[in-house]
């Protein structure tokens, strides 16, 4: 299943619109491309809603985001949904500050979103369940994540993707547990957003967004565990680099001999 | 000649003022330093017109643009105009959107430009003879670049320098083929900018700017040939880094053995 | 000394608050990771009052500037001041345009800045003792920056950082030299600016800024000295990969066996 959505992307090379924050953004297409998509960056008002008709999904990410970006995100994800193009949607700080919080209930209220994906406290506060984020970093301990994050799919009617050294993925009904990946992810600035530009590849060519994204998780995933042990790798500068690599080179065999996937009734 | 320019830029250090994108902002700003020069990045339409006058040239990119944007890169341009600057401009994604489209014409109305860089999509487009972009990617055949980047340049009084796994340099009379590059420049993001930005350093530092365009692809296709067989290169991510590597250290001898240039009549 | 504080750093993982360039953005984010820190880049107006408050300390960098974001600085500056939270200042191109200098002087006019961290012709010009800057880069010499940054931090009552192949940092009082680093990270785009990460890092978690700071230099520094002599590294582009490894993997010993301080009386 993973393997027929990669290849996929990498036969479509879907185009994959952001709007997202300055800080993360090279890295957020250099992994597009790597992926296999095509990356495309366009923030203004005056050009949001005609890029997005031929893209192939659209990432939103508030990271850092001001009044006018958000009115772009709005305009750009309700012709995303006119459109019929799937929108990811990651509420980068959410919590941390009332803009943010107020700007993601708006996103969320204004646009049908099909994926909302985040890290552990951003999940738990979006769905109402309290949580604590520093910066943009969630802290503290998520012992109850399966009704935090099934809730907040249930609540919009879409899939919920909260992301830590196990990845889960819902849908309000179905959960599944994606134990790919490596704790040098976590090392490197930008990871979370990279995952998202990774579901919008994959959301961009399967119609069942849980599959999608539960593709996306194991293929980044498997990525970042291939990265951590090639030659060379002796930090979190070098294992980016590695990792952009890795999400290049991935081999069909290696996805299907590593994948670590569970699914709770 | 390539060498006597590459020669110039590491003496002089010319300053090259970017108003540009902010996807790929970080790459021009190093492949500049990497190429000898000094980029400065300054946006704001009260200080534009003043940094322009110290520089050696000015790249204008509208990758990420918005109508502010575009107001700094005309009041920039104009001052580079008045001031006897070389400006090198680059239409990303020109024919995606109206505003890319509209801009770029605008551009071209009020700035006298030098040099227009884009891909073979972009310059077909620009030069009113059709042509596909998807996001910012050129797609599709075209089979006649030398007439399109001809008529554009004829048209503006400009170069028009088509990139691709050949680069084209025209003045719109002379035309001249650059073999030099390597395909894995077209994985990473951003090498298409970081192009412009080579331009703009050896466009610094001489007047015949068919010249400087045709010394500056050779010396950048040159350095990505160079870092395609380094050692530890096994990815987009490992060459990207290799690429600033080579550029730095890029050797005369080295230029003078590879150079691939073929003039058309 | 240093390796106390760098020991609470790792410890503490102080939130960094940055307002800056969008050229280096990526780069000041991961070095703060590396240190230990836990970055946040968070620019509008509205929310930079709040998340300054739960931040360890403010860094702003002028090096991409216009008005609005002066506006922003101003406001989480001086939320800063009432919290209690270290402002950092790195004047980027300060002289170079009008803007930058009325930009820079309204800054330490409105908000009590902590450490000022500039090249020597920025410190020097900010300190009225004129100075040449090329873009954003030192020109010229400066054989007098003890008494430049000296009557600098005294003015404005903080700590003067101006930074070079030695870093001199001064209370106006007490002088220190910091020879700590490398030539090749004056070969990377952004050093500058990730020094004054570092230093945000280390202020954040101890009272004495002329101390934080001489300890957040001999830090960086070192990891640039260390760096340069890994095996890989073959030029500024794996050099500053390198640089990341360095710093996330200081080791106590070492640095106690490479500082380079000179206290000058």
């Amino acid at each position: 299943m993973t393997n027929d959505l990669l290849k996929l992307v990498r036969e479509k090379k879907p185009l994959v619109h952001h709007i997202t924050n300055n800080v993360t953004v090279n890295d957020c297409a250099n992994i597009t491309l790597n992926t296999g998509g095509l990356p495309v960056m366009a923030y203004s008002l005056d050009e949001v809603h005609e890029m997005v008709r031929v893209a192939g999904a659209l990432v939103l990410n508030i990271g850092t985001l001001n009044r006018e970006q958000i009115k772009a995100m709005i305009k750009a994800g309700k012709a995303a949904n006119e459109a019929g193009v799937p929108v990811i949607f990651d509420p980068v700080g959410v919590g941390a500050t009332t803009l943010r919080t107020e700007s993601a209930l708006e996103i969320l209220k204004e646009v049908r979103v099909d994926i909302i994906k985040g890290n552990k406290a951003e999940i738990n506060i979006l769905a109402g369940h309290g949580g604590q984020i520093k910066g943009v970093e969630s802290v503290g301990e998520y012992n109850n994540m399966e009704a935090a994050a099934g809730s907040l799919a249930k609540k919009y009617q879409c899939i919920a993707v909260a992301s830590g050294p196990r990845d889960l993925v819902t849908d309000g009904k179905r959960i599944i547990w994606v134990a790919n990946g490596h704790e040098l992810m976590g090392r490197v600035v930008g990871t979370g957003c990279m995952a998202a530009s990774v579901l919008g590849c994959f959301a961009a060519v399967h119609e069942d967004k849980l599959k999608s994204s539960t593709a996306a998780l194991v293929t980044f995933g498997i990525a970042g565990e291939i990265a951590a042990v090639k030659e060379g790798v002796k930090g979190p500068g070098s294992y980016k680099i590695a990792l952009f690599d890795s999400m290049h080179n991935l081999d069909y065999e290696e996805i299907e001999k590593r994948m670590k996937i569970e699914m709770v009734v």
